[in-house]
Formats: C-alpha cells, sequence, structure tokens
C-alpha cells in the first residue's frame, strides 16, 4: 500500500480522462466524482475503479464526448439521456436538473437512461446540501443479488443514498446497498481469503455459504436481511424499487439485463432499454417550513442519538455519514492508501496514455 | 376465532366512529382504511385496533372533528396540520393533496404534522395507482427500536410503502416495516410463546434474545439487518429517513418523543413538535415517459422475477404485493378471521356505545 495526496491522484486521474477524449470540463468532474470515493473511505468505488472506466471506453461502451439531453419533462420531472457517457458525469449533471427543478417548484426527480457506472450515490445526493435542500440519488447495478427465494442473480446492489442537512452538526448522509453487505466489502475478504459471515452469499443452490468466492461459481450477494426469516424480502423490495425508479421509469435495462461493469464479461441478450439507469432526487427544505426551523431539530435529533446509550463494548452511536466524513478529514491530512496493485494499474494506464505524471 | 364478512365489520366499525363523533364522511374513510388491513391480512393493523382509537380518543389525544389545514406549500410540496385527527381520515387527505400536485406539476411530496396512526401504509400508497402514479407512504411511529449499537429505543417500526402501478400484471406493491420484523409478528409470539428468531430483538443490555417479552423489560426491536456485521445500520438508517421525512419537514415530533398508540401509556416528556408525523409522495408515471410503455416494462420485470428458478423447497419467487392481494381476494370470499379477544373487545364496544349492531 502506497500514500498519495489527493492532487496527486487528482492531476493523474484527469489526464487519464482527457487522454480518453473527455472535455477539460468532464475530465474535471468525473474526477472530482471518482475520488469523492477515495476521500470517503469507499476505496472500492474510487481509483481503484479508474482502469475499468478505460476499458468501458475501449469496448466502446463508454461515450467519451456525450450530449446530455433531456427526453421529456414536468415542473418537477424530468427524464435523461445519459448518451453512453461516464456516469461520473451524466449523474452530477442530472442531479443538477433535479436541483434546478426543486428551486423553481419545491422539488425536483430525475431518472437516467443510457448511462454507466456513477461512482458513490453520495456525491450526487450531497450536491443538495448546500442548496439547504435533501438529496436522494440510486442506481442500478449490474445483476449479482438474487431475490428471496431464488437462485437466480436479477438485482444489483443498487445503492440508495439520502443527504440531509443539518445546523450546526454536520450533515446526515445515509449511502447504502440495498444487499448485507456491498460488493466491496467481499472484494475484501476475497482477497485476504477470509470467510464470510452467514447472511451475506448463497451458493449456486441458493444455500447458505460463507465463501467470498461464490460468486465465480453460481452464487449470488443476498438482500438486505439475508433470509426470508431476517427480512430479506425486505431487502429485495427495496432493490426491486431502485431498479424500477432508476430503469423502468428512464428506459434503461433492468433486472437481469443490466450491463456489467467488468468489459470483459458480454452484454446481456434481449436487452429491454439503454444502459444504466439511475434516479435523482432533490425537496427544498423550505418548501416544507423554514431551513432555520427544520435544521435546528436536525441538530437536536442528530445530537439525541449521539449521545444515546450505547450497549457494553461499543464507544457511540453512529450518525449516517459519520465515518466518510470522519475518513475524508483524516485523508485530506495525510494522504490515500492506495493498494499494489491499483497501484500497478494505474502505471500501466500511465504507460498506455504516454503520461509524464508519476505514481 | 369468528369469521366476519366485511360489510359486518364495517357497519359495526362505522358506527363506532360515528359514536366518537367523527362525520358520516370521516367515518366512511376511517373504517375503509382501518379494515383494507384485515382484507389484507395485516392483522394487528385492522379491527383489531378500533378499541385502541376510541381509547385515544377517550384519553383526549384524538380529535375526531379535526380541521385539516396547509400550513405551507409550493407547487409539488405541502405541510399538513392533522389537528389531532384520526390518521386512518388525515393520512389518506394528505395523500390526496399529493396526487392532486402530481396531477399539476408531476409530482407531489406532503409532510404531515398533528396527526395519529394511520392503519396500513399500503392503503395510502396505493391511492396513487389508479390515477397511473406511483405512491409512496412513510410515517414514524412510538420508540420501540434500538439503533445500531445503542441500547435506548429512539425510533419507531417506521414503515415505508411503495406503490407501482403495471399493465396486466397486477401492480408492485412494498409496504415494510425498516426494523427485521415488524411489531405485529413479535405479539403473534408473545401470544403463542413462542421464541424469536436470533436479529429481531435485544435485551435492555442489548444482547441479542429470542424472549418475544423482552420489550416489556427494557429490550428494543432490531432495525433490518439485525447486528453490524449483517446490516443493521442501514435498517437504522433508513428508519430515521423516515422519521426525518415524516417529523423533521413537518413539525411532529421525532425519534424518542414520539407519542405511544396505547393510551394509557403517558406522553413523553419536552416534546419537540405536535403529534406524529407521515410523508406521503405521488409521481406521475407519464411525467418520466408514456404511461402505456412504462407498464408493459413493469409486466415483463414482474414476469421475469415471478418465473426466476427457485431454491429447493420454494415454490416461487414473490413479488412484492403477492401475499396481500391473494389475502384479500379469500377473506372478501370467506371472511374475516377474528381471534376471540378482539371479538370480546369489539363486544364492549358495541356495549360503551349502545349499539345494535350484533358482532
Amino acid at each position: 500500500m502506497r500514500f498519495y495526496s489527493y492532487d496527486q491522484l487528482f492531476n493523474f486521474s484527469k489526464s487519464v480522462f482527457l487522454s480518453i477524449g473527455c472535455s477539460e470540463e468532464d475530465a474535471t468532474l468525473a474526477t472530482t466524482v471518482l475520488l469523492s470515493a477515495d476521500l470517503r473511505g469507499v476505496d472500492s468505488h474510487g481509483i481503484a475503479r479508474l482502469s475499468g472506466y478505460v476499458r468501458l471506453w475501449e469496448a466502446k461502451r463508454v461515450n467519451a464526448t456525450p450530449e446530455i439531453k433531456i427526453l421529456h419533462e414536468t415542473p418537477s420531472t424530468a427524464t435523461v439521456d445519459g448518451d453512453s457517457g461516464l456516469g461520473l458525469v451524466v449523474a452530477p449533471k442530472a442531479m443538477q436538473i433535479a436541483i434546478d427543478k426543486a428551486k423553481n417548484v419545491g422539488t425536483g426527480w430525475v431518472s437516467v437512461q443510457n448511462s454507466n457506472h456513477f461512482g458513490i450515490a453520495g456525491y450526487h445526493a450531497m450536491m443538495a446540501l448546500k442548496e439547504d435542500m435533501i438529496g436522494i440519488c440510486m442506481t442500478n447495478a449490474s445483476p449479482l443479488v438474487a431475490p428471496t427465494f431464488s437462485i437466480e442473480r436479477l438485482l444489483g446492489t443498487n445503492p440508495i443514498c439520502v443527504a440531509i442537512p443539518a445546523g450546526q452538526q454536520p450533515a446526515f448522509v445515509a449511502d447504502l446497498a440495498t444487499t448485507t453487505a456491498a460488493n466491496g466489502k467481499l472484494e475484501i475478504l476475497q482477497r485476504k481469503s477470509e470467510e464470510a459471515p452467514i447472511g451475506w452469499i448463497q451458493n449456486k443452490e441458493g444455500k447458505s455459504s460463507t465463501d467470498p468466492h461464490e460468486l465465480k461459481s453460481g452464487g449470488a450477494l443476498l438482500p438486505l436481511g439475508g433470509d426470508r426469516e431476517h427480512g430479506s424480502h425486505k431487502g429485495y423490495a427495496l432493490g426491486a424499487v431502485v431498479d424500477i425508479f432508476s430503469a423502468i421509469l428512464s428506459g434503461a435495462n433492468y433486472g437481469p439485463w443490466v450491463p456489467p461493469f467488468p468489459a470483459y464479461v458480454p452484454m446481456p441478450t434481449n436487452m429491454p432499454g439503454k444502459g444504466i439507469g439511475h434516479f435523482f432526487g432533490a425537496m427544498r427544505i423550505d418548501a416544507f417550513r423554514p431551513a432555520e426551523e427544520f435544521k435546528r431539530h436536525m441538530d437536536n435529533w442528530i445530537e439525541r442519538f449521539r449521545s444515546a446509550k450505547t450497549a457494553e463494548g461499543f464507544e457511540r452511536v453512529i450518525i449516517p455519514g459519520d465515518p466518510e466524513r470522519e475518513a475524508e478529514a483524516e485523508r485530506r491530512e495525510k494522504g490515500i492508501p492506495v493498494l499494489e496493485p491499483v497501484v500497478a494499474d494505474l502505471k500501466s494506464l500511465a504507460q498506455k496514455f504516454n503520461l509524464s505524471m508519476t505514481v
């Protein structure tokens, strides 16, 4: 593992996006979104994926110069065509449309087709915070998750993020995959060859398994809850809602037809839509009550929960967003840790594009 | 257990609501909402609660003749004061406001303060279906749930319902408490003196417990996920979002200050808001794409998931809403089963209000 400063990684990542043909503006935006994952401690979704985005571009599945278009709109909604652009670029632009609509009529809701993976949901939802709005963001993803009772992978880890502004307290930011564990957590266990807890994965027969490599042999991730007795039908339902809002409202692919992130995985056949889908929402606080009043009560809520009595062995009750904010403070100061295989990946990108940038 | 026809229970329930002073219109509406729970097989939220609503009225915590007012609005939002009315009446009226706003500007979002328990979330969300809209409904509830790492009960079972129209297929209706198990499930185990599965409840020290009576001695329900390793921080975050949308946007009570349903439980002190809070949303399908197109893809989604290969021992993959719709078909034909203690409750209501109605 090596440590890089945010600026080092920023300059390198931006030069890679410029190399594949992104405009100056889009390369900056894509880099900002990508690295927000590394800053916030979500290492699976940051610089580690840079080479993956490049491979999607090489496979002609990402358009580096998309023309992002509104296909249909009302005062509070829009359907957006991402023109096969990087999700890292399409998503913040679509979220901005939601925010602009909220400025006009109180809330804005945007469903996006024809996009690609968009980094962490948190970045886009949090765009609303500085406008005194609540931000909502979801996306579907390639199928790794079996619905309750099934052995087929029909849903992605389909995350939901809700970002809510507070006053003196930092914002509340819940960013969660609708599975027991996100795929990134499984990848960590795979690298360490450690067992997964019961309730994370099943094998190809649908039996509970602790083998983190199970997905390679037909297994699946499990919806939040793990099994029926522990509420997996709820995780499945939430993942399904994300899929439907992101893709059936917009005209993207859904369920088992969502395109894979790894460029070497062939595309599904008989795809019913275009690309992957996202869904964004922005709600102006003062469309409901004065923002200062709301924030005072949010502070009270956060203070009450943060000071709640803990069970023995636990130091404090965590407010959603705390761990990521603390990671960001630390990493901005001490740098961002990058695993050796990812460093090697970046070096080969530097070589491929003949970048003088050292990594 | 005895079986009653829907009409028998309807006439009786309506006469009780009339007896506490509801208008003809409100008594009909409250009864329709209340009994939708019994029809859909959610016995914990239906006629079994009728005497509980009456006790709240006796304790002057429910106003039988509320003046429901819009406190603040924009083209796509409203904040509603329920005037301490029955949630069974306040909620469908607030949902209607959301639907009307969606007709005008594409979507409508309504946060409600000063209300009471509203029956099942499903009824209100499903009001959107006949308008070719997606319906969303949530409510906070009195604190029974401990956030991850805590031993304090700070959240209710805070349900989320999302109802989505389809074409030939029946609608998708996900209606879920943000806990591993709803309180109604625990009540069933209490009556049978059976053990609860691990992951549903904890004791007052925050240790996992299988005793369904644990809540009486300081224990708590657990957020969906059960423990940190299985994603309880996600269930906690979802329950928190429901609390904030329902109560901090509207000015209702939140967290540990939400008033209890049983009238004999004293009210919390230093309450920061008014009554309990709800949140409603309606999104017009054709604000995103033509409704017929959407419904064709929803049918495709539902058919694909319903026909997914099952694990051994399971007959089929369930689409959210299937079990409740099947219960309704059966109960409309064969009648609604009512447990003997509930029958006794209804008999004493008949006596109290001198109702000639036989139950």
